[in-house]
């Protein structure tokens, strides 16, 4: 076959579509599974083939000869109901979802992934959970967490509190990877816990072999019976399947796009990891099961603003956000937290209107001092209030939550600057960085 | 004396200011120093005293005695010049200053950093460069790098070109950290290069015996000798004055507010290690010297805005830089590229007003792929364009180059996602991303 012809025409000749079951034969090897709709690699010859296995690969079809095996049908997946009996003897654990890749299975027609798979069927495809504690299960979202929204927040914190006064011994939220940080940092604010609630989700859908949803599910629902009564997110501790840490809700951040250890603990150590199911508590500074009283407390104020400066940045852009009623920004500057000196006499008649403006950094890990450099003099000069080492995510969601409380500007600036649940740090460490070594370096002392 | 009295009282008292030499006596210890503009400490009866030995010290005053030693005066910092003549053997470097801390010192009247140094005081500060190169200094701008902006990068561009012209054989920037990786992507598009670019800092001003800014600066003039004609980034590689790591301009980051490794290769392996004056290549895959003709290409676009998502955006915000005819926009979504839906409308008549919208992604590691989600796919189609692994400082700066060549959508979607000057690696590889380790793992593979 010429390799003029394009993938596209050669399909079509067979008569194949996506999600259609298809046999590539090659001079020496033959391929038979789902053709997938991937029309970007066409003109390049390539088709993409869901094996058998649950693997995808792309194959050149230049000298290979295609046959159409089976059409394709709608098909549902459907796990059998189980008969779950009570052993009271183990813990109760509720598990909510509210979508996101944990939730989700594969599309086989389109190639895409949507949420689709609820928390009972999580408990149908890893029964072992059953193991470990008598699991109950709600859905209470099923969305993509790019559309997470301060208002599903709040939904969420009741769905937790409800649980939390139901008596159960620890939660287990499922979530979308995307933006489950931002998440973790609301409820954290939002509800006093005297159990552990535990974020987790999948950067592989549940549907794949090579998902990652078992052994983050599993470690959360022990994350969940542990004594640590903090939110935290549970995910996979190294690309390999072996162990999970579990991170402080308000210390933590997506760091990779699609690494299944994309989550990282940042301006702190991970409070645990877990590991053949057991808890290894790395970091003693957390609150113990049963120290506080359960209390929610979940309104927001969700005009709130997030500006990442850069060269260049016009000062309007602040001015935008004052004319249009927005009740806080929470500013990402630069290096210890500074931005361009253009920007001060916008910033400072937004703290005139009585709009708190709060300073984090772009480079993420370290302190915000504000102290050092003359910009940073004239930031605090102009009322601008330091993060110091909060994460700029968290300190958005912080700032929506403190402005929920009040909008007295001395007070908003007294909550802002103390720590409330674990978001500051007072103390930092050289290992809480992992630094430039990207593994060529041994000596990290 | 009483820990009622608060420490600004007993200054007033013994009549010390900020600048001044004063001697504290306490029970079992003695300190003289000069006393640093801390007011925020006063009211723990804290003050801070920079010693002889240049450190500073924060010491509790509530059993101390205060003596006044000396007022403070004025004084200018002067180097004596140096008389220094060519050898031919050796070759030519120019080191061009444009502020930042490496060109600070700290008033100590205030405890705040001014710039202040050149390129010769650095120079006279650390005359081994002498023994490495010829060196011609030329300050060209000299501000605090929070303030830099891309008219100053076409400034900048503009003496290195002449100075490539001039034909020495390396040339350094010192700068200032907060922005220098943009300033670095800014030059890597704006200049062909047949020699190294190598651009410098420092996170401790040069007048303080901590200062990282004499490794960072003798290391990046070894760099400039080097075979490696790219624009790249020297600094320190650990926390140690040991060595520094060569970063691609285009693949570097500042991660940290304060360190002296803050700046680490993102999606990259660094070029090289620089230790005792030598280079240890790290990376095979770069350009040599003399292998490009020069070529200046300075002309920017600076309209382009970036937009960092977060759950509650309001699309708003895009309909707001649009009305304001901006040229470009890159969105820093979560995930693999994503954003919440409410935006698809905003970014969709973007598109249609031709302004073209590039999406990177918030998590800083890893790969925009916006064919995995339906959310990418949506995006797609409303005619975003994926920044693949780009940064997005480096997207952003990209696009206003980009669009400074033309402003054609079609032409700008294709240069957007072409790899021009190693911006972007079509491969990627575990050891890119520190992960979570923080030290705790010995396995990385």
């Amino acid at each position: 076959m010429s390799s003029k012809v394009s993938a596209k025409k050669i399909l079509e000749e067979v008569g194949a579509e996506a999600g259609d079951v298809i046999k590539i034969v090659k001079p020496n090897i033959t391929y038979k599974g789902i053709l997938l709709d991937r029309p970007e690699t066409f003109d390049k010859n390539y088709i993409t083939l869901k094996l058998d296995n649950g693997y995808n690969i792309g194959i050149d079809i230049s000298d290979a000869k295609i046959e159409l095996i089976e059409k394709s049908t709608k098909s549902e997946i459907k796990f059998e109901g189980l008969d779950i009996k009570e052993d009271p003897n183990l813990p109760f654990i509720s598990i909510i979802s509210t979508g996101g890749t944990i939730s989700s299975i594969i599309d086989y027609r389109t190639g895409a992934v949507h949420p689709r798979f609820t928390a009972n069927d999580l408990l149908n495809a890893y029964p072992e959970l059953l193991d470990e504690a008598n699991i109950k299960c709600k859905e209470i979202l099923n969305i993509l967490s790019e559309n997470m929204d301060p208002k599903y927040w709040e939904k969420i914190a009741r769905a937790i509190y409800k649980e939390i006064k139901n008596g159960v011994d620890g939660i287990v939220v499922t979530h979308g990877t995307d933006t489950m940080h931002y998440t973790a940092a609301a409820l954290a604010f939002m509800i006093r816990t005297p159990i552990p609630i535990i974020l987790t989700g999948a950067q592989r859908s549940s549907d794949r072999p090579s998902t990652d949803a078992r052994l983050n599910l599993i470690s959360s629902v022990v994350a969940a019976k542990s004594d640590i009564a903090e939110v935290a997110v549970c995910m996979h501790a190294t690309p390999h399947d072996r162990e999970c840490y579990l991170h402080r809700g308000v210390k933590v951040r997506k760091m990779h796009t699609s690494r299944r250890d994309a989550f990282l603990s940042i301006n702190d150590l991970p409070l645990a990891k877990i590991k053949d199911n057991k808890v290894e508590i790395i970091n003693n500074n957390y609150i113990k099961r049963d120290t506080m009283e359960p209390k929610l407390n979940n309104k927001l104020e969700p005009k709130v603003a997030l500006i990442k400066t850069y060269p260049g940045m016009n000062a309007e852009i602040i001015d935008f956000y004052v004319e249009n009623n927005y009740q806080g920004i929470v500013i990402e500057g630069t290096g210890l937290g500074h931005c361009a000196e253009s920007l001060i006499p916008s910033i400072k008649r937004a703290k005139d209107a009585g709009i708190p403006v709060v300073m984090t950094s772009q480079c993420i890990n370290g302190r915000i001092n504000m102290n050092v450099y003359s910009t940073g003099r004239k930031l605090l000069k102009a009322g601008v209030i330091p993060a110091q080492d909060m994460l700029p995510e968290v300190a958005l969601v912080k700032l929506m939550w403190v402005l929920g409380q009040t909008k007295d500007f001395e007070e908003v600036s007294k909550m802002m600057t103390k720590n409330l649940v674990g978001e500051i740090n007072n103390k930092s460490s050289l290992i809480y960085f992992p630094g430039g070594y990207h593994g060529l370096e041994k000596d990290r002392s």
